[in-house]
């Protein structure tokens, strides 16, 4: 599936290289992409994910022209661990808004792409309806780059479908790593999507994941599963009592819902709608907002001075050597991390 | 009583500045430590504290002698809410770890001394018998300094106690803000203090010390708060078991325990010397250890390069102006990194 997405890809960087410079040209590319022109939004995405230096400034380009017009949206991140049953909750419940005349757009951040072990949202089969829809827009997990660069990409592809008239922003990510704290850093709301188990419901979602949601929800709670998924709520909102409320005031919710039956989707739909009204209400939504461009800023600086720092020869080198010494109790952390910073300050 | 702290601390800041330059030997001081000095390792703790850069050198030095004497020691940190009895906590398990033949050293991390809301452990006089024991050794938590730089000089403060012989340090922390990962990444087993309530048992605590925890102790199971502590503990052991195993593969418990009546004490260090033992067997231990040093030794290099990009005067400018643009959209993260990056490389 993947290297099916990844052909889908290189196909459509080949057609971008054939055009004729004109058509490259970043500004027409960006008025196409705030008409509404789908394909336009696909070919400035992939030129956001590309890792080519070229295609990198036409995309910093595109991005100055829309960002203006950037974030007229309700961002929704969702996670949950392999099984959860995430594509077919996207499925269901993008149709869901789709009906309520929302422009449904889903992306995802897949920390696992990296290492081949498979990406998510890439079994599009699963998603045949919303694929199909014409207010919709899908997007499998870019395969190449760090997970920080991924996750940075995506949060630009959310600007790039909301000039395109996106209002519903759906971002996919897997309970593992640490892609959940970038994604929790790009949206407005956070769901978790969770199953009934023999007491294991979040078995394999990484430890400190259920704190960040907002609404926690039940999935395949259906058929001979029901009872057990109403114990699991209870049990998951007994745990979600025990956290202390989030910065924003809001306090965490246990949902039921099943994909396959599409029960439960409207009151998902209906407490996202309250979190929504209600931290608008504080001011807290775009406050939140504020301090996730700050925080994007900084890790981004981070990233780039850390990075450019690790990747300089002679203090890759020292680094190996000062390592060993403080693990051996030879030299204090204090002492090598001095040496390490004067002799990057020195070249 | 902080007050009261920094004027001893200030004291004996006078007394080393007195002494002859003889006595400030730092190979003297180290030997002194070394030989189980508590006078010694009271100055040398103060010199680690000491913000001045003479005495951060004379530091450096003492710290250089006594790192290869250091490590032997089970390094514990306790947090909890404030409310949820750590003092008493610390001196009833201080005395019974005592009268087990232990030399115990009381540190703390509080990262709300520096905003002036009073520190933890300022309050000797509930450590009365702790603090007049001939093998004990307390030490409040310094009162300036970022949070970053505290908690490493606390770590420093455990290697400065080890290289004494005290063999157990319990590292006190109160549940908020960032240095429950910091004590985290410098003890080996972490305790979250907690008391029975009305379905809020871990109101104060911040979202995810829960999860940090490998043992839960429901303080105060005494008297009429026995039974509404034991169904605490069946909540908190419920909630535990939806997290998943820690990287350790110790399954984290939950214990009663009442420090008034020194019930429960027995069962908690049993629990701890079985989670040392379990670690120990299975190479964990050596390994959390040695990782503890790396992700110093990084945060340090991290540390000190942010502060010497973001004290640059023409970045500190620039930033503010990017800043506002990114959060009005009129640039990119990427673009207004990369420039400011630029920027203090081109200086």
């Amino acid at each position: 599936m993947k290297d099916k997405n990844q052909g889908r890809r290189s196909d459509i960087i080949e057609k971008i290289k054939q055009r004729s410079k004109e058509e490259l040209n970043p500004q027409k590319l960006a008025n196409e992409l705030l008409a509404g022109d789908k394909n336009a939004l696909a070919s400035s995405v992939t030129l956001i994910e590309s890792v080519k230096d070229s295609d990198s400034v036409i995309a910093a380009e595109v991005l100055r022209h829309i960002l203006p017009h950037s974030g007229n949206s309700l961002r929704i991140g969702i996670t949950g661990s392999p099984g959860a049953g995430k594509s077919t909750f996207i499925e269901a419940f993008g149709m869901f808004l789709l009906k309520l005349g929302k422009k449904v757009a889903v992306l995802a951040v897949d920390p696992s792409s990296e290492s081949g072990k498979g990406s998510i949202l890439g079994d599009k089969t699963r998603m045949n309806d919303l694929a199909a829809h014409p207010d919709s827009f899908i997007r499998p997990s870019p395969s190449s780059g760090n997970s920080g660069g991924v996750a940075r990409k995506t949060r630009e592809c959310i600007f790039l479908c909301e000039a395109a008239g996106f209002d519903t922003i759906l971002i996919e990510t897997v309970g593992v790593g640490q892609s959940e704290t970038a994604v929790k850093s790009m949206v407005d709301v956070f769901l978790l999507l969770s199953i009934a188990g023999a007491g294991d419901e979040l078995q394999g979602i990484k430890r400190g994941i259920m704190e960040m949601a907002d609404i926690v929800l039940v999935n395949k709670a259906d058929g001979d599963n029901l009872n057990r998924s109403k114990a699991a709520k209870s049990d998951i909102q007994r745990a979600l009592h025990l956290f202390p409320p989030s910065d924003s005031g809001w306090i965490p919710l246990s949902l039921l819902c099943s994909s396959i039956n599409s029960t439960g989707l409207e009151e998902v739909w209906n407490s996202i709608e309250k979190f929504e009204s209600q931290l608008k209400t504080t001011a807290y939504f775009k406050q939140n907002r504020e301090n996730q461009s700050k925080w994007w800023l900084k890790e981004s600086i981070q990233e780039k001075l850390l990075n450019d720092f690790n990747q300089h020869p002679a203090i890759k080198k020292e680094k190996k050597i000062l390592e060993k010494k403080v693990q051996a109790g030879e030299l204090s952390v204090s002492e090598a991390s001095e040496r390490l910073v004067q002799l990057y300050k020195s070249k």
